[in-house]
């Protein structure tokens, strides 16, 4: 039952092989789908043809320029046709009949907007220069990342036609490995001191144990969660709404050169691309998506840190929320989660570790109440201790009230003197101020 | 199949009837097994034979003297023969075959201190006078209720064998009418100044909707609940682990007065009984019980709030915890119980009202954040809105992109700025300091 597929044709290089889109084919005529020689015409001789290698990569970097962020319509697209393709199809302003043909499930939803989007693109392509992106990135320092390699957190795959189209990366930490052990904390900008102070100690003991904090980079818990992070000694890692060469917020600035010491600035924007609040919530994808789970640390009803924690939800990673004080309107998108059973309850940074951490491995310690004293009692000489009245009794009545015999309760009275537990006064025999609990 | 029940001899009064128990009839020879005439073998002719119903009272009253409250040998015993009976059998020291022959689950572990037990409440039995103890309580204005009668709570019957053997109230409330709509706060003595305000809000906001709060008359969060539900026009009951003349702690007379005023303050000990750390302990079980749920304030990790926390489940009723800050020791337990899955998480008087009222009836509602004008907005001009960078752009860049036309773009920009979303800036167009939220 195997299919026979039948080989390419020989001897074709495989830029210039015809496309199954016939089509697409006749549209233009020549076959010619490489984007590289695309670029601009009158560097075409210029320029040695690029491998297919980089071919894809500059065509991701055009579809960037293209396409906003996360848009799943481009991103069926480059499913269905790769990179090189997909972007010849859209300068060609036609698309592959297989594309325009595929009856998955909800294609239809994007196929009523689809000559709408193409023409959309289609303008965006005029103003982009790949080759000069990536010249500009290089001069920033920023290195650029596609799926398939190295570096590539292969977790993002869970995005599926939401998945980024490549990532710009700027920092001396490697993005793949720095995510393997990885909790996103994020929170509200507009954060009490209590907030920065929980988020500031979670993202210190994370790193501290190992584990990689990814954020937002914005004020409040976010930047808290990545100063906490730069206290330990792991890459903490920035996640950004705006190009890598963007600072946003302005006073970030110091935070982020730090960041890049220690760990990533990361983006799927081009360079030179500004913040939207349309470019903030698909970002939050990103954050959710990196990393095992993702912690709310304050959140305020509708918020960008409770539509990470739905992204985290829907990605099926772990969720936690740290509670605070109920007066709080900082923590009211915490305590909801909480309720609505969505999300754990994370108390301690240990708890934080053990929400994403390894079955067995990394569970937090069980809470215990502190051990006291009177748990290394007898059961008869606590029996004695819990019978004697807070005003004081004789031996005849505490024996009567633990249901033990006059000897065993003179014994036992005798020994809990002895151990400092209980005194004895005018009113008979007390428990010492410090010995007694009444609850 | 059915048995056929031999009829009761006719003729003979039921306290004389003789007991199926052979060896105890022969035991003391007179099968009497009334309790009153036994009290005080002086008095037996001067007072009239007592009804039924009476004999019953008296010997609850002499078993809640001869056993400590919540004993479940005792609660097995009286529910096996009766209390009248049961009073007999102790006071000839013998059980009947059918307690000693009683083979269901759990006896067995009884069964091995049986001995010890009957000797205890022998012992304490001597000192007992149930006619002096009603008396007693009928000088303090304090009544007596036994299972059965018009004001037992049913809901108590959920204890089996640890159920109270009767309970004194004194106060105006009627006990049973007023746990049909109760929940039970409790927390720490030690509480914080945010504890006492989150509890006594909640008392309040019960008390308003014709909840009655149920809590042990502690200081700190029993306190401010019981104040809080003062406040409203609501009974309140406090659960004391001393007798009902004792007042315990100290500080709280002028608020028990008031309880006694608007609600009821109830014990299961006899006048007189001081607390004892166990008697608090067993006291928590009627807290839980009493209530349709209970609902943690503040509470340490080892607390006698958790104490009846776990009481509450046990009995299958529902379970609240407050959350507060991570950094407060006194929130630790209501953490735990959020984290173990055990306790909803509870953030307003409403929600705690949703946590034990009729489903359907008493529902929170839905918690949501504010509605903001945005919402309002058509989906087109929200795209142009939420493209708009923050540091400012021209229509065709804004235009691109929200990916629609620019004719799109600049009619929803002149609305958009009309309706003061957005101004006109050098930079081109910006979004106005209140309009934009990056999130």
């Amino acid at each position: 039952m195997t299919a026979h597929l039948s080989p390419p044709p020989d001897g074709v290089p495989a830029s210039h092989r015809p496309t199954r889109d016939g089509d697409a084919t006749s549209a233009d005529g020549t076959g010619d789908i490489g984007v590289g020689p695309h670029l601009k015409d009158g560097e075409r001789a210029a320029r040695p043809p690029l491998a297919a290698g980089e071919d894809e990569r500059l065509a991701r970097v055009a579809l960037m320029r293209a396409a906003e962020p996360g848009d799943a319509l481009m991103g069926r697209l480059v499913a269905l046709s790769g990179p090189v393709e997909a972007l010849a199809q859209i300068r060609r302003g036609l698309l592959a009949s297989e594309v325009r043909g595929d009856r998955r499930e909800g294609w239809e939803r994007f196929g009523r907007h689809l000559e709408g989007r193409l023409a959309g693109w289609r303008a965006r392509l005029h103003a982009a220069d790949p080759v000069r992106d990536l010249a500009a990135g290089e001069r920033l320092g920023a290195r650029l990342i596609v799926p398939g390699e190295i570096e590539w957190p292969t977790q993002l795959d869970d995005l599926h036609e939401s998945r980024p189209l490549a990532l710009w990366i700027e920092g001396s930490a490697n993005l793949r490995f720095s995510c393997l052990r990885s909790l996103s904390i994020v929170g509200a900008r507009a954060a009490t001191a209590y907030g920065t102070h929980v988020a500031a100690s979670f993202g210190a003991e994370l790193s501290d144990a190992e584990w990689t904090v990814v954020s937002g980079g914005a004020y409040g818990i976010d930047g808290a969660a990545h100063r906490g992070a730069l206290a330990g000694r792991s890459p903490t890692i920035v996640v950004l709404a705006c190009g890598t060469d963007f600072c946003y917020p302005s006073g970030h600035q110091d935070l982020f050169a730090a960041v890049r010491d220690q760990g990533v600035v990361i983006s799927e924007c081009p360079p030179g691309t500004h913040p939207t609040r349309s470019r903030f919530l698909v970002r939050n994808r990103l954050i959710a998506a990196l990393s095992r789970g993702t912690l709310v640390v304050e959140a305020a009803l509708r918020s960008g840190a409770i539509n990470t924690a739905n992204h985290a939800l829907a990605l099926h990673r772990h969720l936690g929320a740290v509670p605070g004080p109920i007066t709080s309107e900082a923590s009211q998108g915490c305590h909801h989660l909480l309720r609505q059973g969505k999300a754990q309850c994370v108390s301690s940074g240990e708890e934080a570790i053990d929400l994403v951490g390894a079955i067995g491995d990394d569970l937090a310690r069980e809470v215990r109440g502190p051990v006291v004293p009177r748990d290394s009692l007898s059961s008869e000489a606590r029996r004695v201790l819990d019978a004697i009245p807070t005003r004081g009794a004789g031996p005849a009545t505490i024996a009567v009230a633990a249901q033990v015999t006059l000897d065993t309760a003179l014994s036992c009275l005798g020994n809990l003197a002895a151990a400092g537990y209980i005194r004895r006064t005018r009113q008979g025999w007390r428990v010492s101020p410090d010995g007694y609990s009444s609850t």
